[in-house]
């Protein structure tokens, strides 16, 4: 049945691909993004990730430039729309700057939400799709990580704020049954949609490791940092679950699929990954491969908070959201490499 | 030195207790209250407990009635007052309602404490000391609990907001040296200043066991419960660390002035209690002695949530603070007897 899904934070990466994915299934889609993390052109009406979106679809995207702490304009949209579920994006991500700027952090993603949820029960809308990520498992005590795994022992703000809004949304469903939120925990989304019209545009230098080799590879950058080259991993450097931007966007399809089935109610986590880990070399090596570009590194010492080794038990979704990862690392770094050829400055188009 | 101390929740126990207790040592303070949990005449300036405080102390209050998420409000307070250190005690802190109103409890005691922390920010004040409490210490691992007992395990949304804060403040002095945080874990605060002209009053039911104890002596009351008396404790009951409010205040009037020495920098925890811990039947007994009254009660089954035994190891604040508890349970009995016996009804004349 199509549905009005409200996506928070809907011109960042994950936000866009998502309301691609929704819209191709027949969703219709209501967009807020306070534009920190976003392009958009001084005179359009949309986002450039959102402008393309349409592009590619052929749907509209109905957008609003709104930060989630603008309780009147929030609530403003759930009046003018008949919103059926909520897909939680907008939120600040980078590890390091939220050590630097923890309050902002903190605020912008805890108070954000709450105003969301506040207004969500205003509206008397109950469904919820939260992206979390899996730095809510801290280091790992076990592998691969199941969604039992203990929480908390987050190492940075920004891995505590996802942990804090868990916690809260787990105590909201058990007050109130009317509730039903599905956690997404995230492990390592790379990739761009294969068109190559949009991707992955970190602002400033990438925190992330493709969109840092992807720039290396187009030349924007001269050498990759290697963080860390004795771990106890195959090569010595981290080894992480990659999974590629469009299983993760379906992802949320089948996790507002479940919400819409009568039995599911309250707080339920599932992981997005694919099961698979590798190593920071293998990645660089597939992406030489798919790009036919040679990608510069340097070793250098761990960061402080890094672990060896983090991929998923994805077993779960799969199970229960009937989703499973389909694309593989040659296809992650295939799509990363189109869009970064295809738009070397991202999307301000000025910029090139 | 005497310093100008912003104190949030002033008009509260914990808030007017401690107020009262550093215009005595000589601080100026200006009060914030929302008033959601403190009973003010209609007509008058002040909140009840706070014209109390002028009253037994011959010193001026500046009061303004804001919510701390009035952002706007708390910044001007910042411009009209030359403020040195914030004593921060707005805070929702039923353990009940929390789990039954989890959304309002993270929105008032997380926002409400980062727009103070950012107000406090442009106003270039970094001295803080914060009302916390040995709920953040979860189910305890080991007794008496030391400040190095793992904090986290917290069993309600009460307990976790005080524990989010907590995690914040730390974040936010790592990352700013500028900042000098001062967390109290309060035990189980109980009585009232030796006057009898303030102390604890509760909203509807009280939540903990002396106001309770107490409205039963009174006669507002009929029956206390107990609840549990299976635990493995001496008497079956719960034992708890009961600390004498004025001791708790004097407490935080020693954490300011900690605060006040160069050496302090980034974010310290204290525990405040005495150290012993009392059974529930221990406080009966010994407010029955110090009422004349009899307390009757009835034995119930265990709340959910609730722990057997928990008291403090309240050696690093006597080390450090220079602070130590003097009064004892005869005393916390005597003087919440005084102020119930005075007071029946609390602050509200009109109800009597």
């Amino acid at each position: 049945m199509p549905l009005t899904i409200l996506v928070t934070g809907g011109a960042g990466y994950v936000g866009s691909h998502t309301t691609l994915e929704l819209l191709i299934a027949g969703h219709s889609v209501v967009c807020v993004d306070n534009l920190s993390n976003a392009f958009k052109d001084g005179n359009a009406i949309l986002p450039e990730a959102l402008r393309r979106v349409q592009n590619i679809t052929g749907q509209q995207v109905i957008f609003y430039p709104i930060d989630l702490r603008d309780s009147c304009g929030l609530k403003n949209i759930f009046k003018k729309h008949k919103i059926d579920c909520v897909a939680h994006f907008a939120a600040l991500k980078a590890v390091g700057e939220s050590c630097r700027q923890p309050l902002q952090y903190y605020q912008n993603n805890i108070t954000g939400t709450g105003i969301l949820l506040e207004a969500m029960a205003e509206a008397k809308v109950f469904k919820l799709v939260y992206s979390s990520s899996a730095t809510v498992y801290g280091e790992p005590q076990f592998l691969p990580i199941t969604e039992s795994h203990p929480t908390g022992n987050c190492t940075s703000p920004y891995g505590k704020s996802k942990y804090f809004v868990e916690e809260i949304l787990k105590d909201l469903c058990l007050s109130d049954d009317r509730w039903s939120v599905i956690s997404l925990r995230y492990f390592n989304p790379v990739g761009a949609h294969s068109s190559g019209s949009i991707g992955e545009d970190p602002n400033g230098e990438p925190n992330n490791l493709m969109p840092y080799i992807s720039q290396v590879a187009v030349g924007r950058r001269k050498t990759l940092n290697v963080y860390g080259t004795d771990y106890d991993t195959k090569d010595g450097t981290g080894v992480r679950d990659y999974i590629h931007i469009t299983d993760l966007a379906e992802g949320h399809v089948c996790a507002i699929k479940k919400l819409g089935s009568a039995d599911v109610k309250g707080f339920l986590t599932y992981n997005l990954g694919t099961g698979n880990g590798y190593s920071v070399l293998e990645v660089v090596e597939a992406f030489s491969k798919a790009s036919g570009r040679k990608v510069a590194y340097v070793e250098s010492p761990r960061r402080p908070g890094d672990i060896a080794t983090s991929y998923a038990d994805a077993s779960l979704a799969e199970a229960e959201l009937g989703w499973k990862a389909k694309r593989g690392l040659k296809e992650m770094c295939e799509d990363t490499w189109k869009w970064q050829r295809q738009n070397p400055n991202g999307f301000s188009r000025s910029q090139l």
